[in-house]
């Protein structure tokens, strides 16, 4: 089966928002088996909604749009599917009373457009929308199918997971197809590439490596598709054999793989402060709080998180984190001295068993001959040892930041394993 | 002008990365004038690519490419290009000597990939990197432009800039588009869209109004396009035109606006601060350094931002920020009575003028039925007063963090206002 994903929306064409929808479609379509062959977006108007679905429907099996569907006046896709399946449009007494009893669990009245919002092609198959006010539809046309999806990221999941998946699953018969994702940081894409190359050369037709460089992070997917007939034990061999190619590439270059799949390094540093029994704190500088918002991202970090001394000035590091007022004035607050004596501090002033720091020049401004932007130290410290690093990043501030958070906590990772 | 986006590699098709870069180049193609009507994603596969160029060349008179000009070997961008523009390879020294050089510069050996990086179709007009390692490349073919840019943000966005953007505006006349754009929060889209109605109804046929929902935000976008003839003058009507329905707009619900265009929260407040001469922390429980780390990502925050305490565990609610340990046990840390004695003693603490605190159950564990998942109590305090309130956002712990930032920031705006 194959899948095409149209966004609409005016504010996608003009750049005032980032698609994280289809990204999300996308994924979730994959690991379902359903092969997503494109993507597409146009504005909020008649004529690119029907040139879009036409384009998608010349290349896939089931074509999936997002958007358009508000109470807002700029929302024309309704109409638009009305018109293209030849609908007439219908008040849904069904639809209006989810919205009413909707508005009722959030408390609130509820508004005149709503009843807009039950107002809906008679052709289409209504897909119950349990958490917002817009709901999807599916039509179907000459061996195709057509869902509808409102734009809102957490509503288009809902009905993704609930309606749109095990829907489709009926449908079709799927081809298997293995994706692993090794999550690898501190090494760029073409130093690792190097590495891989004999690897690379030794894969079989089916098997495929792809690099996909983040922050400071690059994220290696092997992904084996099977042309064969489908069958269950098929189906087993080609997970065994990616499953085999995975464990051999990651034997190539141990030190760098964190994880692997959708782990982030704040759940794998999370997960080995449990298993140890430890708990940790961060003192910040440069990051300003940024390390500590990934770590307590994950849910149920206040088992191993207790806090962070974000100290921004010297006055903080010395008041709060005990740096003494002679290292900041003959190093400064980029310096080794002081790194170490802000992790050192943290254990007591946090009451935590291990503490990162970090202090540097996250940009544009504030560097030096010595001490460029994107200098910054960072430590990691215990009871009965501390380890420190410099490390010189780019100009780019937002990019500095992450970049210090990542190799910080991969710092870390090394240190509790050791 | 029209222009088309087209992203190329299987990555954005099977959702491992979001596509930020489509979005980046819509908005700098739009302020210069550049309507662009579509967008579309095709995997790393010749025959997905040269559909993908043709549909896009039938709707737009430039075409951008973005990605699969890598070194490694799941790029096939190039080849493609060479192929579908019946073009030779050859290698080209200069952009070979430039590569060399970038590699001297990062300080690091140039490996033996390079030289195909340095190898181009021999029609392409080079668009010259001085930012990595993947030179850009310029066709031209019955009057349509296609362009090849690298998929790394910054070496793309560097290419836009200074090379495609200027080449551009002296190959086409442009029509006058005037956007502007209105931020506000702590209010939904229908509420705004209900108070906003007979603005609505108001608006003349060539000025449009868009709803982009954010997490606690909506910005409102007025579009306007101009028809007729392109002249300076009509350009400049235009732009008077939608600025009078700007403020018009702003006069219905000035209390919920913060700002315009592509401010943030953190830059309007850090702006408020810095002109009345005031320091700023923050006491953070569940949000764990989130509004801490908003904060810092300006450039400059340290000359009104100090630190934060981040006091995720009772303890150091008590001992850095001198929570009364009776507070805790009579009230709990999700309290007014916390977030007060929280954000007082932050002032303190911090050595600060005006401290944020905050404290809630982010989720999904942790909810009780007086005190059910989404609850947060905020505090603003200064050396005379003290405001606190409580919300109830939803169940979703990432989106919950996000919501408490933006009413945070929002409640401190007020306050400095008042």
């Amino acid at each position: 089966m194959k899948a095409y994903i149209l966004t609409i929306g005016d504010e996608i064409l003009i750049g005032q928002i980032v698609d994280t929808n289809s990204s999300w479609m996308s994924r979730e379509l994959n690991l379902n088996g359903i092969e997503v062959v494109g993507k597409g977006s146009v504005g909020d108007n008649a004529r690119a909604i029907v040139e879009g679905i036409e384009r998608a429907s010349a290349v896939a099996d089931v074509v999936i749009m997002t958007g358009g569907l508000g109470p807002t006046k700029d929302d024309v896709t309704k109409k638009t599917l009305a018109s293209y399946f030849n609908s007439e449009m219908g008040f849904d007494e069904g639809t209006y009373a989810l919205i009413e009893q909707y508005f009722n669990k959030i408390g609130r009245a509820i508004p005149d457009s709503m009843r807009d919002q039950a107002t809906l092609p008679v052709r289409a198959r209504i897909l119950v929308n349990k958490v917002g006010s817009a709901p999807g539809m599916w039509f179907e046309e000459k061996n195709k199918i057509y869902i509808s999806l409102p734009g809102v990221p957490f509503e288009m999941e809902y009905l993704m997971r609930s309606e749109v998946i095990p829907r489709l699953l009926t449908c079709f018969e799927r081809r298997p197809i293995v994706h692993r994702t090794i999550l690898t940081a501190c090494e760029g894409e073409s130093a690792i590439a190097k590495r891989l190359e004999a690897f690379e050369d030794s894969l079989p037709e089916h098997i495929k490596l792809a690099y996909l460089p983040g922050i400071g992070q690059v994220r290696l997917r092997l992904t084996g598709v099977w042309h064969g007939t489908v069958m269950e034990e098929t189906s087993n061999q080609l997970e065994k054999e990616v499953e085999q190619k995975k464990m051999e590439l990651v034997s190539l270059i141990p030190e760098i793989v964190y994880g692997f799949e959708e782990e982030s390094l704040p759940v794998v540093v999370g997960r080995i402060l449990l298993e140890k029994g430890l708990m940790l704190g961060t003192a910040e500088s440069c990051t300003g709080g940024y390390i500590a918002s990934q770590i307590t991202e994950v849910a149920g970090a206040s088992a191993y998180f207790n806090g962070s001394a974000v100290a921004y000035s010297y006055d903080l590091k010395e008041k709060i984190l005990g740096v003494q007022s002679a290292t900041l004035s003959t190093y400064g607050a980029v310096s080794e001295e002081c790194v170490r004596e802000m992790a050192e501090g943290a254990l007591d002033a946090l009451g935590v068993d291990v503490a990162i720091a970090v202090s540097g020049i996250a940009g544009p401004g504030g560097g030096t001959t010595d001490k460029p932007v994107g200098t910054v130290w960072m430590a990691v410290a215990d009871r009965t040892k501390t380890y420190s690093k410099r490390v010189v990043f780019g100009r780019d501030r937002v990019k500095n930041i992450q970049l210090t958070s990542t190799y910080a906590l991969s710092m870390l990772r090394q240190f509790l394993l050791d």
